[in-house]
């Protein structure tokens, strides 16, 4: 039996798409919401009649209810919501997604957080936590789309070693995804902002481009 | 006949890998060093015997006889160098491949750059130039191993679209590179901060990495 796995914010587009996938590869997901019946009825929604294992709660129960934790919460709601939700995290691995952008009519801007990044901002917020940073980059719409083959690396960044491998371990259980390890927590910020290249990309191609690195054999990573 | 290329601070290993590779693509090569006669020396010996359109000049002659020049300065030198450089680069496509990173014992860190990034800190100083940023995250050591094939995309951000589009053109005669259009300049710092991320993986993994975005058609570019 696999151990289940929250996602705070899990209403939104990121948070459902890696519910949808996490589920189809065998992971119980609790999305966790503000409001507990929204909760439960996106997660009645993403799949009816395929009994995957998906449920909703109230964002602190969800988090109690795992030991890995997405974070996946709009910026603008990041600092407020994991301040509510220290107590219920302590102990976890919290794994921020949220990439601190703005978008004005050139395209998407990034923030200057100042701890570093959203998922230093986390780790600051977070003292009982272990914050880890990664999945920054998965298409929603891709993970929505069962149709459409997730074809992408999930970069993974933190400073616990086996938090981290067990991160990267869970990427891997959606279909088409390599979990790589990024290096520190202090590279966050790198892959929060490459969120912001991407989406410019996106728009100058009319796409929702992946990453792939090459010359890269996961099995000459460093023990 | 195609138009040379000039890399200031072409004497390093990204600028040599570089400029072997354009030169094997057939555009022809100026290396620029603070030494013209160092500048010789590494053209004279990048392969030799082959016949290949490769030189080597003082910087400031390399930038007159190029209409795109790249610079390949270590980061400590790029702002005195360009400096020194303003007159002979006025008029010129400026491609900044710079990246502002110093190293500490857990490995690579990013640097804040008063201006945003090398590239628009280039463009401060060189107000009679197009300034563009690129080619930030290909392996010197894969470049100049010519037993190995080049397997990545070149990111190119600017404002200035046909010379992003001149640019673009020059990383694919680099064969099994290609170029994409990574939007306007004020996305540099997210290309240069990303070769932290490649570095620390490259450490994690002993490896090189190239990077591709997936789920990209070039041919859906916005006109």
């Amino acid at each position: 039996m696999t151990d289940p796995v929250a996602i705070l914010g899990g209403t939104g587009p990121e948070g459902r798409g890696l519910a949808l996938r996490f589920a189809r590869g065998g992971v119980p997901v609790v999305i966790g919401s503000r409001d507990a019946a929204r909760a439960a009825e996106v997660a009645g929604a993403l799949a009816p009649g395929d009994g995957l294992p998906l449920s909703g709660a109230v964002n602190a129960d969800a988090a109690r209810q795992a030991e890995i934790v997405l974070v996946a919460v709009p910026w603008e709601g990041h600092e407020r919501t994991l301040r509510d939700l220290a107590e219920p995290l302590a102990g976890k691995l919290v794994v921020d997604i949220v990439n601190p952008l703005e978008f004005d009519d050139r395209g998407p801007v990034t923030l200057r957080v100042p701890e570093g990044s959203a998922a230093e901002q986390a780790a600051a917020l977070l003292p009982g936590s272990t914050v880890l940073a990664g999945f920054h980059h998965v298409s929603a719409k891709h993970l929505l789309d069962e149709s459409h083959a997730v074809d992408t690396d999930v970069l993974v960044c933190g400073d616990d070693r086996a938090a981290k491998d067990r991160v990267l371990a869970l990427a891997e259980r959606i279909a088409g995804v390599r979990g790589i390890d990024a290096g520190p927590l202090r590279n966050a910020h790198i892959l929060e902002d490459w969120t912001a290249a991407l989406l410019s990309i996106n728009r100058g191609y009319r796409c929702n481009a992946g990453v792939r690195l090459t010359d890269l054999d996961p099995a000459r990573r460093r023990p």
